[in-house]
Parts: structure tokens; sequence; C-alpha cells
């Protein structure tokens, strides 16, 4: 699927509503494109919270995480990570940096994060814990050596926990990061409930693996997107 | 009591939007109904979320779970599930495949889903867990295979979980359906929290069994659809 | 206080929303008031989800639980429950009988629901457990045996669970019962958790002794009714 | 920052408005700020639900917590708590007094409220806990000698719970406070999930002090007071 520079600004949008109103974005927490008409600039608001953010608080960066845009923009603080994951996984077409609640417990803990349940298959390959801060930075990723440790936390997954901080999720276009961002929550939040009635039985890799061809289909992608774009579009009506 | 086919579409399009307001269906997840003039087919939407379902999603579709419509339209992944059941259980009048959230931690678990308090009566008989999956497939139900095992898993039962995924509830009617369905997932929410407390008693078999026959009247059923329809109505402006 | 007939009409309506908006009440579960100008007769809408109940859904019943009105109106099944309390307390001038979900709990547990918060305070007598059903009758409590023996377990309580089905609250007003059902479900949340951490610290008898007495001031009580209703009135637009 | 009367006036209102509608407030509980023109008294509402609060409500107090304002006026009964906080501690501005769910369990536990998420820095060098309580008050704040021991008890700390009641959060500026309310919470919230999960770690004192003063720059304040604000005014309709 290619996108043109226009529809990847509004499906930009609409993530941030989306994940704001289904719980995953905050007062904080971004979520980025990259500009599918220059691979080396990625598209993230200016500095706003990610339910208000419309096209025009859009702006380019280039890789040493640069607002492409006049000095008076304010960028986000951690715009490093962003830059740092669009530069070592040329794969990665979309990022959400997210403090969902039901991650939390989850970063601060020696259980692993793993799918339990049919909606968490995209994580099958494993989500790795970032504990490696700056602690002079207040846990924040804002200088470009913490992003490229992130970015090499990462690897090749499609998840990362931050420590005390939140998540990175990524993937190969907007929609599947929206998804896997609301599901790696919800994941989260049965793994839980799951651990407390003791004993879990998690997905087998291949289950994962065959799960996760079809969640990323087409078909079911544009389903759930029309379902939370929807859904955004009941609660958000703009005074 | 008997439905004719405009009641039963009626009905069905409440139950798409009432069992989303209720939490039990979300993006993904599906109700269907028994045709009242022809028992060898059943009614279903086509693919798209509960939340959306209008009568003209309605189609009708046989047992091989083919849709009795134009070719340009897409039927859920799942509906073989519906299939083999209504084949199977002639005293099956109405399904619903859910992953409520409360459900899904017994679904992975070795400890037994069963009625801890009044509203979760209907389930006297036992709640089956399906762990039988053609891996390959992803652990959705779309062979024909798979939903034969499904049909023998859920035997003369009432629902059944699939683990890692959801459930299946059945019933005599649409009503009840829905009402096994929401409550199914409120009997898990409260059965979690008292295994947390300790040592919970549940319902004896005497007491669910007594317990559904005053649930399944018409009297109980109806004050519930018509609570279920009114809240429904109070959120769901269409837009 | 004294209260007017029709003060306690009115008084009593808005307790059926505010307790439902509260998530006090839900599709089942019923509250109701002494006459005020008949002491063996008390006020109790038809049967219908408490959401919906107006002024004209209010009927009269004397203390065998005959609805004083035509046969073409149908009552609670389990309105014998109030009718049996008034009559064994004629301190009780207001009667809820609901099953809030972080009550459930703790009817199907050993461990003793006690305040452990400052809005728990009410119940620092106790809140005992009633499991003496005619288990032939469901576990509702629907013949007038069943309703004296919920009399004789509330005793002089402020409140009783039913086990695997709800709570019992009662009071010297309306207002007092709606704080009281409102606040017994909240102190049960707040237990659970307190619980889960280990070792909670209750409060002692003469600490909810002497918090009552605050919390039952018309100060507090008509504080936390007018916010519920301010509440209520956000939340409750009739189509 | 220096804020005019007029501004701490408009501030407190929203800080009202934002705080109940965050759910940290609700029928009970109240946010003062001290007056920025007279640093001997503070400003607080008559005694109302904060959701309701305007700018007509709020009224000077002085030290001893005598409301400067008519006799009709009837002032919060917990008002010596904000007068002897403000009294003892000059660097602060504003309190919140609070009951927000999440930190109740933990009132009650010898389990010790920590940051355990980069949201909970702020509370980095301890949360002590009160439980010295004039019994015969009802565990309510009300006369001045407890007003004393709170104002000991929290010292020279940014918050305080008090055991089985809540908790008092204070700071520089209003939006500090609303954050930190907002916040600490939050932090109970996950902290207890973190528990039951099992050994989480927490923010080491460096992390939390240098997240801290990332987290109280006017960039990263105002960006969520800009946040809880207009989630407040999408929800605040007045009717």
């Amino acid at each position: 699927m290619d996108y043109s520079y226009e529809q990847t600004i509004s499906d930009l949008v609409q993530a941030n509503h989306i994940l704001s109103h289904e719980g995953v974005l905050d007062a904080f927490g971004h979520v980025s494109a990259r500009d599918p008409e220059n691979r080396d600039h990625f598209l993230l608001s200016r500095s706003r919270s990610p339910l208000f953010v419309e096209a025009e608080d859009i702006i380019s960066h280039d890789f040493d995480g640069n607002p492409l845009a006049g000095p008076e923009i304010r960028p986000y603080a951690e715009r490093i990570l962003h830059a740092q994951i669009y530069q070592a996984r040329p794969d990665v077409m979309a990022i959400c940096h997210n403090h969902a609640l039901p991650l939390l417990p989850f970063t601060t803990s020696a259980i692993e994060l793993k799918p339990i349940c049919h909606s968490g298959c995209l994580f099958y390959e494993g989500v790795p814990v970032y504990d490696d801060y700056d602690v002079s930075d207040g846990m924040l990723i804002i200088n470009k050596r913490e992003g490229e440790r992130i970015a090499r936390a990462i690897g090749s997954k499609r998840a990362l926990l931050l420590r005390g901080h939140g998540a990175v999720v990524v993937g190969s276009n907007l929609k599947e990061v929206v998804m896997g961002s609301i599901y790696l929550a919800l994941n989260a939040h049965i793994q839980y409930q799951a651990i407390q009635l003791g004993q879990p039985k998690y997905l087998s890799y291949e289950e994962g693996r065959a799960a996760t061809e079809k969640m990323l289909s087409d078909l079911v992608l544009d389903r759930a997107w029309e379902y939370w774009q929807r859904r955004t579009a009941l609660k958000h009506s703009p005074k």
C-alpha cells in the first residue's frame, strides 16, 4: 500500500485522536509517520496533546530530530526517539510512544509481557524492556545517544517497554501502529489478570505468527480502523 | 414465543448495538439468529463492527457458512462457527461469539468459570474450554472441521470458552443470548475478584437451576432487554 | 425532618435515578420509602428498571407486600423483602436492595465487609451475611418466610449482604439510604484492594461511630445529595 | 511566575472542575490557593461540591480558618487543614485535600506509596502517612491542634496520606497541585498493580529528582493544564 503525503497527514491526525480516545495517549505521548515523499524525514505534531492535534500542527523532522519549520515552532522533547528508530529501521513507517496505564506495571517488573490472547498476537517475537537511562535526563529520551540505545533495544521487534515510563510501538503503516498500541495495552490488561488467576497459558510462537498474518490483512486492519474512527467521531465533537 | 422474520431482523440489529454498548462486542465478534422461516439458514451481518450493523447488512447464510447474497458481500471470517452450531443444536435459535475482556483470563487458566452470583446462574451446567486449534489458522474458527470441533465442544451447554480468544454463548432466543453474553462476562468479573479474596462459595447446581428458571421468564428477560435497549439509545445517537 | 407524601415521591424518583447513574442499581434492584402518611405502607415502583422510574410508577404496598393498586400493575418480585423489614424495624424509613458489583465478591467470601475508609463509616456496627435461601426460589426473596429471615438477619444493623446475590441497605430517610448504598459499594472496592496490598488497618468502632455522626448531619447529606442529583441531571437527558 | 488575584480566582475555579472531572474530587474534597495579594490569607470555596464551584463561591480565609465574609456563608468543615499548612509552609501557594480512590488502599497499609512511574516522580522525597486522629472528630481535620499535627506530618514534603481518609497535596502554584493530585492517584493505581505482579522496580531518588525538574517546567505544566482544561470543557456543559 502506498500512501500520499495528504493521506498520511490525514491518517496521522486521525491516529492522534483515536489513540487519545482509546486511552493510549493522554496529555503526553505522540505518534509519527515516515514522510512518504522523503524517507529521511518523518511527520510529527508540534508539542501539544494528541487529542487536539490538527493537520496544521504536523511538521516534518529530519533524523537529527530537527523540525523543518520556523523557529517559533516548539517540537516534542522526545522526538529523537522517533528519529533514531526511523534511521535504524527502514521497514518502520510509523511509531507511537505512549504511557498506556495497563503497560506500566509490566515496565517495572521482571515478568515478561507476552501474547496471552488473540488481540496480543502481534507481539509474538517478544517485547524487550529498556532500562539504560541517562539518569540526569529524568527518564526522558531527549539526547541522541539515548535515542540510539532505544533503537538498539527495540532491535527488529515490534515494541519496546521503557522501565517506569511507557512503550514504543512500531509498524509498517499507521493503522498497524494504532492497532498495535491499543492491543499491546489490552494484552497487558488481560495478562495481569491471568497471572493473578494463576498459571496462564500463553500463545505459542507459531500461534502468534499465524494470528499476526490474519490480523495484518487489509480486511481486519480496515475494520478495526473504521471502528475506532467512528467511536472517536462519536466522542470528539469540538466545541 | 414465535418471532417473525421482521421481528428477528429488528431484534438482531438491536442485539448488535446493545452488545457493543455493554462492552461485550467491539471491533470484532458477532451475533446471529436462526432464520425463523427457514431453520436451515441463519441471519448474520456482513463483515462489519457490530456497533454499526443495520438491517440492510444482515444476510442469510446456509449451514456451509455460505452467505446467500451477491458475491460483492464480504461475510465474517468465522461464520462457520455459527453454521456448525446451528446444525448440531436444533434447540439453539441465537448465537453470540465475543471477546469480552473479563472472560479472557478464564480462557487461559485451569480455573473453571462457574456461577458465583445470581446473574451468572445461567451457566450452572458448566462452561467448557476449547483448546484444539488448527494452529495455522491463527486461532480463528474458519474451517469446517474446526467448526465441527467447536460444536462438539459446546455439546449441550449454554457457553464455551475458546482458549486465548473469547467465548460462544447460545440460547433459545436473542434476548436470552444477549443476557447470557452480558452476564457471563459479569460473572467472570466477580469470580475473578472473589478468587482474589479467597475461598469463594459458588452457586450449587440446584441454586443455579432454580435461578435460571426465574431468569428466563418473559418478565425478567423483557425488563433486562428494555433496560439495555434504552441505555443503548441514550448512547447511540448517529451523526 | 418530616417529609410530605409529595416530597417523598419526588425524592424516591430521584433516588432511583441517582442509584442507577452511580452504578448501584442496573436493570434490577429497587429502592423504597415508608409512606409518611401511613406508616404501615411503603412506596415502591411497579416492576421496571430504576433508571426509568417516574412518579406515576410508584405505588403503595402493605406489609404483606400487596400493591394497593389495580390488578393490571405488575409489582417487583422481591417486594416482600421491603415489607418484612419495614414491619420489623419501625426506625427504618427507606430501603435499597441492590447488586452493586464491588459488593458481590464479599457476599461469597468468609472475609467480613467492614469500614476501611471514612466513606464506609456508616457500617461500623458490622454487615452480616445472609445465606439461608429457600433453594427452590432461585436465590430470590419472594416468600414471606424468607422475608422474615432477611428481617431477622439484618437485625438492628444498617446493611445486610445476601450470599451470591447482593445487599440490603436501610436508613432513617432516603438520602441516608442513597448515601449508604453508594458508600457500601465504595468501601467494598477499597477494602478489596487494601486486602490485596496486605494487612489493612480498619476503622475502630469508635472512629466509625464518631464519623457516622458527622456523615449523617444535614449539611453533609445535603451536599452529597445535591452532588449526585446534579451528576444525574448531566447524564439523564431523556430522549 | 506571579499571578494576579483575578488569575488566581479563575485558575482556582478551573482547578475545582478539572479535579472533579479527573476523578480526584467528588462530592467532597477541596482545593485552595494562597491569596497573591495577602500572603496571610488563602482562597477557598464555601462549602459545596467542587464540580459546581464558581468564582462567586470563593472567599478569603485567615490562618485561623475564619472565612472573611458575611456570617451567612457556610465554610468547609476542614478549612483548618489548609490554614495550618499555609502558615507553616511559606513555600506553599496551593493545596488540594482529596479522597481519590486509588490512594485509599495505601492510606490503610504499611506499604509505602512511592514513585513507580515517571508521572509519579514528584513524590520522590516520600509520602508520609498521618494516623494521629482525635477520634471523637470522626477522622475529620476540624480542630486547630489536629491541623497543626497535619502541618507537622507533611513537613517539607509534597504530599501526605491520611489513614483511611485521603490525601493532602501541596505545591508552589495551582497547576503543580492539580498535576500532583492527578499523578499521585495515577501512581498509586500503577503501584498497586505492580505490587500484584511482584517485585516492582521503583524510581531511584535521583531519577525522581531529575524527572521532577522536567515535569515542573512551564512547558510541561502548561501542556498538561491545557489538556485537562479542554477535557473538562468537553464534559462540563452546564444545563
